[in-house]
């Protein structure tokens, strides 16, 4: 499960369902020298969708990196009417963190990076608030403060994609940050966009969902880290978790233990991003 | 947290909070030679509500069981305003079934039954089934099979609240029964309706929640035991608990998982019932 | 994930790991016109070794159901010096059930058992002690008591492997059965003999767990079902979980938790079994 | 459940269980004017001991802080033979962290620190490395780098006693700190020092438990946090929790997924030490 090691990469692949697809993958890496290293697939009976994720060892590859992608399309993607993506393990993803005032999430994702946990550069922090600005600049990361009204809002979207481009950046991590991002957005990172939202969704979506939890007397409270879609807090869930909450919990206590959940649920959804785990098709995932 | 052993009372109370509740309370049954047990309380500080449920060995108790009630109103429910239920533990609650199709929490509760797990009576199984009447016969449970249409609805639950109350029932448990239950009938047993909802509510409520949970693409799946309400689903709820679930899970897998959770829930539910931990108020319930 | 529909074939395999693996059996399947439903494969890289579970329709598959093994041994199995099992989804698998006086697991699989939960046959049960003798019966199961004591154990089990024999079981599922087997009798049915062990193994092994666990003091108590082997409570495990418990359990709450976490456990274990989803190897399962 | 607001008291007690132990602490509370807010007891009934928790607003009551000791000891304490601990939510306690190398735990405690979740102090780091000494600088913490080997062991400990008295520390938290502390030194601060280890206890004491569970092939793990006692990872357990693995989880994953589960168990047995829900008996605790 992880990428210590020499370089591999990694297709992730959807396509109608028929026979053939796995010998023709499989075959595609065996005869050009790769050895399999991970390979799952799943099929979808209802929808008749098969998909699969493979990872090979590139050590004795016959066909250059930069060439994988032409020639799987040529010689298998296209007959198959195959939808892929090509990863190569090492290639270190860049994440931008968006945050607002609660650092719950923000404080262990940098942790985690300080510390060296994950395979990934952070070199982008965005915030509608100043707070988090010197815990950003002590790792030595970029931090812009883009104050959000709802008439700088379109003009601040704008800075932050410049940003974005201008810092090269594959994928946003949303760790807890409170403004809605607008659709136009959101359309320039398809899928690339994870958030964390502090219920078991579709309970409670929208604001205040620990408020909403203790009013309706529930005996678990759940997070959600899940795609950004158009539609808010209803996008491909990646990863969900819960923890048990009885009657002595006021709001508060939810809050608190929710806090511990959140990041932990965040920090999982983002684990499996990072390993190229997910596949996206309609509104679900497949996590391999 | 068992009630083997010496008959013991056990009180459960709730009143508006304010100082010295918990010193009468205890005074009452120290004074009278009661020894405490189990003692829990709590406060809910936003509604300014305290919370209690005591219960004593009886044996040494100076007050016969007969006038417990009426002493502890006049020198102490009274003065503070409160509601209580008191209960004896030598008294074995009567249970009615009632059950459609799907066995699986129906069998689960007569194995409980059947090896004496839990101290209840189960005089009464009503169907809208015949499916289930050898299962209850065989272990000489009264059996009425009572199907019910649009037409005969009214007449049908006239039939079974006679039946109910020819059998001396406590509480009602409603082990997966696919029948909306009037709002007069649930009257009649306010907070003694036990239903299990095959969904973590408040999401995926009524109908068909495993295909609903499929379509969102959730990573878990939940159960929820609640006390039945005029408003569907929506009761206050005694127990829930989740199991996780991916992409690998059809509909008839979540189906599957969701029985062996459905069953467990429910019997916990029961359980809190049965030993009279459980206090509703509003539409939320403290399990002590 | 179920085996409804029409009739597959399931190979479980394990060999030495190096390439070509996946391309040669998928090339088997593929070549003579099998349509490939689930594949799963993993490697163990620090031992080298590779395992796999494919599982294939036989609509239109070219070799008969009795020549497969021995095509997929020649033409592909002696190649990679394979360990394989071939199971077909159309063979119902026979188990027997040994239980002693605690009946909840034996309870809860005869649920299953009467309403369809699983494809098996249930044609046997044996116990040391005769309560659970007429549940079998009313089942139709055939019941032996055969008690067992340190002088004729010998002797008794000589008498349960010829009712086995006799009564062509596939598989023997422990049910708090509270006998040890001895080597021998194990011998007979190696991977083929599932426990369940009311523990959170390798904690607490042997007589009394639940009071072991009472006096640690621990927070969460655990159940395992494993394979038998000839080491007491030390055979691979298949499947294990866990539930919490506090300072208010006394041991007969442990008991009480712990039963239902003992049900749903092995239940699952007899499940993954039953879809020929496990593989053994050393002292782990592969759960496919 | 939280301490925000108005000064309160909070008194641990146990002693001999017998008759009129609540009232008679009821009443010392009540007849002074105080407010409880809290309050729940437990009775072991094998070892027939009662244990008490009680919280009460500090507001109105008519014995100064200072004396409240002296006049439940005198009215109360000697009468029931009760060991008691008495605190006040005023008094902020004082937090030493002993680190190695591996800082999970140790970022995760500090972003709780740095973002207020917790009312502590933090004054002292002491670490047998010097890794983490930036960041516990820049939070303003004092660190202290102390290498420990078998010759200089004795030395050191005095060292750190000196640092810990000078600090005035209530208690200690090892956050995966990889030195076995003397008995001497654990006789300084009984019940005092909190550990975590990476296994579900009694399961995988000492090193490399990830190695063990691995090897063993359980499908749970677990995080075990306890007090320190002589005997090594066999102090009273405060909290528990696992996570389910599988085949597929290398011992690195199992190392990554414990790293989760050790900060957030740690950080729970933590706060439920800082709330003084905590109360030891045996080789168990009572957490209220």
């Amino acid at each position: 499960m992880s990428h210590a090691g020499a370089p591999s990469a990694i297709l992730l692949i959807h396509c109608p369902d028929r026979k053939g697809i796995v010998i023709s993958v499989t075959e595609f890496i065996y005869k050009n020298g790769g050895n399999i290293l991970h390979l799952a697939q799943h099929v979808d009976p209802e929808q008749g969708v098969f998909f699969m994720r493979i990872e090979w060892d590139l050590a004795d590859f016959a066909i250059p990196r930069d060439k994988i992608g032409e020639y799987f399309h040529t010689l298998v993607g296209a007959r198959f009417d195959m939808r892929w993506q090509l990863h190569f393990t090492a290639e270190v993803p860049r994440m931008a963190l968006f945050v607002s005032r609660l650092p719950h999430c923000f404080y262990d994702i940098l942790a985690r990076y300080e510390s060296g946990e994950w395979r990934v550069e952070i070199p982008l922090v965005i915030s509608n608030h100043p707070d988090m600005g010197p815990v950003a600049e002590r790792l030595g990361i970029d931090f812009h403060h883009l104050p959000v009204t709802a008439d700088n809002k379109a003009e601040q979207e704008a800075r932050q994609l410049e940003l974005l481009a201008g810092h090269d950046i594959d994928f946003i991590v949303l760790a807890r940050y409170m403004q809605i991002l607008s659709d136009d957005f959101i359309a320039h990172y398809p899928q690339r966009i994870i958030n964390i939202h502090h219920s078991f969704l579709p309970a409670f979506p929208g604001a205040r969902p620990y408020h909403s939890a203790h009013a309706r007397g529930v005996k678990v409270i759940g997070a959600t880290s899940h795609y950004v879609t158009a539609e808010l807090d209803a996008g491909p869930i990646i990863e969900q978790d819960v923890v048990r909450v009885s009657h002595e919990d006021a709001v508060e206590d939810l809050i608190r233990k929710g806090r511990d959940l959140e990041k932990i649920v965040l920090a999982r959804a983002v684990w499996h991003h990072l390993r190229r785990a997910v596949l996206v098709y309609g509104n679900r995932t497949i996590v391999f």
